[in-house]
């Protein structure tokens, strides 16, 4: 039974950059210290940056989100030390709470400059944009995106234990592999992001010893990987659990990259609701649990509470594995969510909204991305869902030309 | 108001195979003559055969799906020409009943053979198995995959109108020029089925010369395209409504395939319960609705009515675009999904299922699959959840080593 | 495994009155011949009238309303016995599917003459009204209400065993004690429907004596009891389970009084969208469950398939235990929840319904009637929530004056 | 848009009596001062005591449930003046978020002695116990309950705004005669607290005159009224929204009483789980809404966002107007959920649990009662559900006699 307050094992302090902080740390590595350890059973406060490590501002101009600096992304809490987790066990990390801090009461959307990051429609929306979003109790709302509100789903987006060497080599050696196969074929794709010196940062009590070699060898944290990491499940909220692989003594437990509301696919790259907040942790663990489950890569529980809307209210649409050139793909079911993202683009400008608008849209509210079908050879088929009921009007098909509203604007750069 | 029983408009006569009687057909072409007409708001019966127009027995042998012919799937019903729709309108299909014939309670889940078909997981399971699955009311239950009961989501895994000639042609050179290159590169993939003249069915009406046409050009019903088609979309149940592009003056909307339940991917290709019924439609039209909702694939909304589990009770796996020999892909969705998919059966193995059987419950069950995350490269992260309380025993992750329990077989090919 | 079409047990005839065919009754006595019998596990359908025999014609007019002959309903099917069921016993009876006659798409809610059955408000709505609802594939409409659309949750409203001796003369005791009470203070309340010679009917092959008996003795089918009957629960529906204590061997199952949506309350007495229909049952016994589970009134499980609306998508009202005339009640949640439904009932008005379209509403449509809190001296707080999504048109508290629309008019008696 | 942190209107200090700081209260009066005013759309916290002001401990033993002091209860922050709301505006009361304080992670259900406060079931536990609950994060658990753990629904269970003088006129002249009337007739039963001077606390700026008219008039807190007050609405949670009606200037809101959980009815009366914690409001007005609404009492909406179970897996009890005499009751919807209670709490005593441990469950876990039938003449039909996934063991009912075990025990009197 708790006695009095709920610890907090990492705090963050605004006045001061991340880097010069205990608690964080940005890429993954065994030799990063731990930062704080807990006993399996203890519940404790974890607080996060925003991804970057707070760069972006509460304003109407895209500019920050072009400058971002993404050599030290992301800005993870940790490594947390669970006493007793050995390799070969599994780490069940309830998720008690998470929340945004009370004094910032808001998080933002945005689209990269298309060479900082790829998005899924790059293509179309290659400079940076965002929308701001405030949070309205338990509700989002947006001066850039008006006429919506939905509840958040909190989640971090980063859940991960600290790989071995053994499995951080072989993360590298793929990720190099293909790297390597792309310049090979002379693609411009950005395909991967292999270790890189520039802005490490390992923690205040790292030896130099062990910094060069995080700095080196240490993966970075984009995507997810066996450990969970950069998984982004938009619902692994409050009341969940994730069952991690534990590789290290200790299991070297991260998080970071909060999200208030996320939706399926957090297409946008820099999508969901980006936030700073406190996550609460209870820890224990399932000994020897990685060979009884024959797990390799991370399960989980969703909470059980959530917004619910009728599974009427859902306006689908559906890609297919054929790209907007009419080039026919292989059961690709990147081309066929990519497919149904750009059909509801196109639906919902006929309202007033601008393409920009609900490209961020997308990547932040609680839209329902299937995999429908994913056998029927050339093409898969994915649907992708939004509630009815986060707008304020009424979205549904009806006969007749749409008449346009005044849908304002998303930030973008301060050129235009 | 509907006045006296609803009218059947075309029906199945189990006793002679589907190819001579009228009402039914197996390619799409836009020279397939209409078997039937009905005006805006009328309600009907259509009759179904299987997809495979009744080549499956209810017994425990897997040799009819080895044997499976293919040319001639998979067996629609249709066209029925909607009075007023012309080109460019939507046409909105009301599903307002979906049941199975009261005479065949039950449907099958099959894996084919792999040069039959590709599966998700042929490399595992690469020859023909089967699951009979027995309908207790709503709810559907399998001798050969025990302690499993859920209800049925009935739904059409193929819904769709008749492409025009321009359309048509569209997809036949984009899905040859899909198939020529893996020829060009030896890849030993089926990728793709191109018109075959071999099995082709249009129905009793038709003339040498369109049937010629039909046999020459008529594109295969096996995967979903811009008018519907195969989408496999699991619950486009009772009172949903699908919103289908109309290419062709009547619009000749076609349907079959139907599915007792499906998962999410439909994994094993035979999949979902595969079954013979009756579905009820009322149509209505909206008139240059492809232009106002600037459509170029189908939209459609699920139904109010379907089976609710607590979020908590999804046990959720994930996968990520590394293959099973480490192998790291880019951003690939369908090597994710088949992780997640791979991993879920490995845990299920521990409590005596083999893998033949959870392969085939994957395929029928509803499982949820998502796509987590799509920008995280070079890694996807889908996720795929299977309901607790489906399974009449505890499938929670727990300390200990998990005892196995008998779990029967399902049903092989007959040399086994 | 059930081979070939399930076969029906009881069948109605609608070419000749209930009274004139085997399988009917309307009262509760153990000396009902059985009309069939059934074996554990077997599946078999029941073919039951609406709860009046079909008095209720499908038109504009409530004159049949103000008719009903009410002595000889509800018109149940049955009594079904099942072999091996013996006192002590709990019958679980499994509803495997329920649906209206082919034939038949459509149902009524009416409000009968105050003098010939007390509804909820009689005080104001004292004369005969009624709706008439036409089934639209899975959802019900009226053309006396409109703007409302919903899927049904079709259900029995009477399901019970047969009471032995003992239990019988338990009930016709308190229940006479009650009206005798009520006769001494000269309340002119209509309190309860006792044994009644009129209008008696016990099925084709019961003897003169057994009649006798029955005309006698035999209760009235109006209220639920011990053995369940008349409870008029929204949700024991497609995939439900019910419960029943078995008094006589052979257990003497009955069932009719068929609903294609209700509300919590079923506040008009005839309320609900009554409705003849064909209901699917697969019965099995539990030995000694009455004594194990402790049981004096039937349990229930819903079955896991209804419609889904997102909670806060609910408008509700709150009663409390005071009456319109502003006089306080001890705790009373009927009072309570007669308040609510007059407070509903004002708010739509605004809407140009008329109080009659909204208690008609009321009764069919699936609204949700808690009771909050019970214990709060000396009131209750009962509520009533309505789903939004049945409307066509925004219901939602907003200021300004509400904008009445032209609601037509629901049926009313011929000399108005 | 909020800038910096939410400030706190109203303060608890845990360190001294509730009755010697300003901004608490626990009378209802139009001349009881404002603590604090509010503008429409600001957002604000308002801290609450538990219902009793911190009489409660979270120990073993239910002495300090016996020793109760009920005179002073219930303890309410407020009230809140809202600028600009007048007579007959509706003030819409929006639930931003409510939560306990980190301080006091745990909260506690009890039954008071029955002289002290009647309770559902005081016939059968008449004297005073109690459990104590635990938050584990969004969950409670009791070490007075095992084998129970769910999500809190968190809400408060009074809210309610300022009668004007002639609305509490109305109060104490009905419930006067209430209480005359059971005088009359010689009851025992306790049927309402009328206003009492002993006890009385109306915050620290009153002046000496208008506490002796409040100490004189002032309603007492136990029943909900027209205003609002403690209706116990179980799902009045974050994102809910209260439309209360407006008697006074200013509207004078006034919260207390918080629940982390609650179920149907409250049937212990000290149920619930009762709690300190923090509430967060932001309110706004609608203008002449009373009127344009047709509104008596309130209405509301709740919050999108909750634990959601799957329908069939309420195990649901039903009830009837028949007491536990045997007597027949009139369409008694009290007596007929007492029946339901009491069927459930047998059921459950077969699993080990003592009638108290279940009679307490019943008040804090999310069990939904519902009427049933209202209408069927004698006897009304109350169901309560209760949701199996809130065990840690198998519910279900099932052939054989129950294996109990071991169940531990609840907090009782010391002298047991």
């Amino acid at each position: 039974m708790p006695i009095g307050p709920i610890p907090t094992a990492i705090k963050v302090d605004f006045s001061k950059p991340a880097t010069e902080q205990p608690g964080f740390h940005n890429r993954w590595h065994p030799d990063i210290p731990f930062a704080t350890w807990t006993k399996p059973g203890e519940v404790f406060h974890i607080e996060c940056f925003d991804w970057t490590g707070g760069q972006v501002k509460n304003d109407d101009c895209a500019d920050d989100i072009r400058n971002l600096k993404t050599d030290g992304v992301h800005v993870l809490s940790g490594p947390i030390g669970i006493e007793g987790a050995e390799p070969g066990d599994v780490l069940v990390v309830e998720i008690q709470d998470i929340q945004p801090f009370p004094s910032q009461p808001w998080g933002y959307t945005g689209v990269l400059d298309k060479d900082a990051g790829p998005s899924l429609l790059d293509k179309y929306y290659p400079e940076a944009i965002k929308a701001i979003w405030d949070f309205d109790g338990i509700f989002a709302t947006s001066r850039h995106i008006p006429h919506v509100k939905f509840p958040g789903l909190i989640h971090p987006g980063i859940l991960g234990t600290m790989p071995s060497p053994e499995l951080l080599a072989k993360w590298n050696t793929r990720e190099k592999a293909l790297y390597d196969h792309h310049i090979e074929i002379k693609s411009e794709l950005q395909v991967a992001r292999l270790p890189l010196e520039n802005g490490v940062y390992a923690g205040q009590s790292i030896s130099p010893e062990a910094f060069a070699k995080v700095a080196k060898e240490g993966a970075r944290t984009i995507p997810p990987r066996e450990h969970g990491g950069n998984a982004d499940i938009k619902n692994l909220s409050r009341g969940s659990k994730a069952y991690l692989p534990v590789f290290v003594k200790g299991a070297g437990l991260s998080v970071g990259d909060l999200h208030f509301s996320q939706g399926d696919g957090e297409i946008s790259f820099c999508g969901a609701i980006e936030m700073a907040g406190v996550i609460t942790f209870k820890c224990s663990i399932i000994k020897n649990g990685v060979k009884d489950f024959a797990m390799n890569t991370p399960m989980f529980l969703p909470g059980p509470v959530e917004a619910h809307y009728g599974p009427s209210r859902y306006l689908t649409f559906e890609g297919i594995s054929v790209d907007e050139d009419g080039k026919q793909h292989f059961l690709d079911a990147h081309v066929a969510f990519r497919g149904a993202c750009l059909q509801l683009i196109e639906y919902f400008k006929q309202f007033g909204y601008s393409g920009e608008q609900i490209y961020l849209l997308l990547s932040a509210a609680p839209v329902q991305a299937h995999i429908a079908s994913i056998v029927d050879i050339p093409n898969s088929c994915t649907t992708i869902g939004i509630p009815a009921d986060i707008f304020d009007f009424d979205i549904m098909p009806k006969e007749g030309k749409i008449e346009p509203m005044d849908m304002g604007s998303c930030a973008y750069l301060s050129k235009k």
